[in-house]
């Protein structure tokens, strides 16, 4: 395909008709398209479907002993803390198992600090006058907005190849008002970028301003892999491990959960952080709850005994995925690649593919799509605020629909994209 | 029996050896028993083994479609959200469903209140210097706990037949400071109390100098009934219905939760408020968390889809616990009526009896049991701060213990009981 920086104007305006043909053709087929949220389809939740059935034939009792139905046990039982001891490489003894969303963790862990402050703060967040956090973007919406609503500034740091961009994070951290940094290490959402082991080893060794800086490390697709092929799969050091070994062993707070490994709507989650950290929030959580949901960890743990076993049925879930993320860039190579109008990630693993539009265009790209029943993730969701400075980036979740329908709708994504590129250079020329 | 108030040194004497006697052979027993917590017994988590066995036959979806395995649907399914808003008497809109623990949701509605204050506060609780809160004592130590742990000064107020003291706390709710009240309003922890309509009234009525003053309506046994006889059954008022009636909709909070219904450690809770209460922490939760687990809430449904069902259920627990709390009374009678050391409630429902035993002794009460294996919760613990004024209250909680091992224990805590009496008299005289 040719440049389209190179067309004149008559070319642009040769191809624009062809391309709004084909819009007007996607509008006429009545579309009703979901790619907003990185949802799990219903054929990777039936994988899971049958972990509750034989729970009561092999009775109640974790290994231990220990009768999930009733109370007590508030880290969890120690089956399952295991096996995300395993799938973090920790040590099961920093696990803290929660109820179904590890957000809601994230969440109550600043929630402590803003209220508590961490074991090593001055204050309570709550009273640290213009607390900041640094937000690599484009990023993870949902994390971005605990940090909003819990009143800290957002500064978004640019994600590169290797993660955030560790120059400006080291810069950023000396202030003393910054307070964390959301981190979301392999399969980056949405750009699927795995940290590299320096940049680890340059959050965890950094020096920062605040003595209570914490870094919130969202391991959400840890073991979210596309490929088999362990040479495909990427991977990062273990970051508390990490941060003990530069002499910050309280710098971080590690969270994963089996969203979309079992049930998005019935998991488990988990919290992993050195002693210090867990006693501190330990003595709140007491206050907060006798325990949670144990009987939903035992089920977990029967089904999912140990890494072994959770690799087996992750490779069900890539082998449901890959055809889909295939699908996405199979449309998005045949229609962009040449254009020079945008530009894409391919992912070895997580839930989205990161797509580049034309600067300034993103928005209308997904406005047009929505118009003709194809609904996006909103533009500049991806970013602090909700705004893209460069009004670029377009998150595509290409795990629900299905693969005929991710066809259409990435089809779709790509006329509209030189439908407003064009526009634009046409008003520019 | 004679009192012993009226008995001379040489009679309590004489009655202390015999007594000394029965500890020895206690002691002599080697016992190991705990009656601590409020817990359910092996017996009745069985009632709900069956749970799960059929989920995945019937489907996971609940009725208005709903896959519940999936992200969505964060305040419940309505299903369940139905049956809650049955065994509370009001609507379905008015409940937000949690996960296992109602505890967790009072304490993350006080943090909710604590960083971003209530819908008609000036500022965040957090900010309110010497707040306060009222604690009818005796009373659930895990609610003050939550109170204390967030900073306020607890307040407690005496504990009628009726329920809290109104006269006083209508006085003590003129103050600006005093923010909240614990309420525990069917029989009561550990007292086993009902509160009248009238009291109900006057908390929903009252003039409060808090613009934002909330009642913490923890209605945890509201279908908790010793009895089938609904005659013998105790109830109050829809708060929700009242506040509203009274000009303060935005009152009450209410929470219940089936821990005591299925599973302890694998329940469904429920906040219940009105739209202004509930649309403000809508906003926050839905930062906080995408969903809780649904699938749990589906399980829930499919065994107790509606009141009748909840009903027949929980005539099972009774049949369990009648007995329980029978011999215990049983006991009690025998050893202490009519000895004028100690007086106790006999409630109709809930988890606990609460013994008075003299004053000034419950502490050595509950340490003589201990030295000897028998488990109580600590003396003091029903009230603020772990402190009774009287040191002489104790939670009896008879549900998880065999019959046999309550008649052990009671008869334990009788004896020591009166040993710690004679002593105090014999000091006295």
């Amino acid at each position: 395909m040719a440049l389209y920086s190179e067309m004149n104007a008559e070319q642009l305006k040769q191809e624009r008709a062809k391309l709004s043909a084909r819009y007007e053709e996607y509008k006429a087929m009545n579309l009703a398209l979901d790619m907003t949220r990185g949802k799990p389809s219903p054929e990777q939740l039936d994988l899971t479907n049958t972990m509750y059935d034989d729970l009561s034939k092999g009775g109640f009792k974790a290994k231990d002993g220990t009768d999930t139905r009733n109370y007590s046990c508030p880290a969890g039982i120690a089956d399952m803390r295991e096996v995300f001891a395993q799938i973090l490489g920790t040590n099961a003894e920093n696990i803290f198992l929660g109820n179904s969303s590890s957000l809601n963790q994230m969440f109550d862990s600043i929630m402590r600090a803003m209220v508590f402050g961490e074991h090593d703060s001055d204050k309570p967040w709550a009273q640290v006058e213009g607390r900041k956090w640094l937000c690599p973007a484009p990023g993870y919406d949902r994390h971005f907005r605990v940090t909003e609503k819990l009143g800290f500034e957002l500064i978004a740091v640019p994600m590169t190849e290797n993660g955030p961009d560790m120059d400006i994070v080291e810069e950023l951290v000396k202030d003393d008002k910054v307070l964390g940094i959301w981190c979301n290490p392999v399969y980056s959402n949405p750009d699927g970028i795995v940290y590299s082991e320096e940049t680890c080893r340059r959050l965890a060794s950094m020096k920062t301003g605040a003595k209570d800086f914490r870094i919130y490390w969202d391991n959400a697709y840890v073991i979210h892999h596309l490929s088999d092929d362990e040479n495909e799969q990427g991977s990062v050091p273990d970051i508390l491990g990490l941060c003990e070994e530069y002499g910050n062993p309280s710098r971080v707070y590690e969270f994963a959960s089996t969203s979309k490994v079992t049930f998005a709507g019935a998991g488990i989650s988990c919290i992993a952080a050195n002693k210090e950290n867990m006693d501190h929030a330990k003595k709140i959580m007491a206050v907060q709850t006798i325990c949670n949901n144990k009987v939903n960890q035992l089920a977990h743990a029967r089904m999912l005994p140990d890494l072994d076993a959770v690799k087996a049925h992750m490779s069900k879930h890539a082998a449901l995925l890959r055809p889909k993320f295939g699908k996405t860039l199979e449309v998005l190579t045949k229609e962009l690649d040449g254009t020079g109008v945008a530009s894409w990630h391919e992912p070895k693993g997580g839930y989205f593919i990161s797509l580049f539009v034309m600067p300034g265009t993103a928005d209308k790209v997904v406005k047009m799509c929505k118009d003709i029943g194809v609904a996006l993730t909103p533009a500049g969701a991806t970013y602090p605020y909700g705004k893209d400075p460069q009004n670029s980036n377009i998150r595509i979740a290409p795990s629900f629909p299905s693969v005929n329908d991710i066809e259409t709708a990435v089809n779709v994504l790509a006329v509209c994209a030189k439908i407003t590129a064009i526009d634009k250079l046409l008003e520019e020329q």
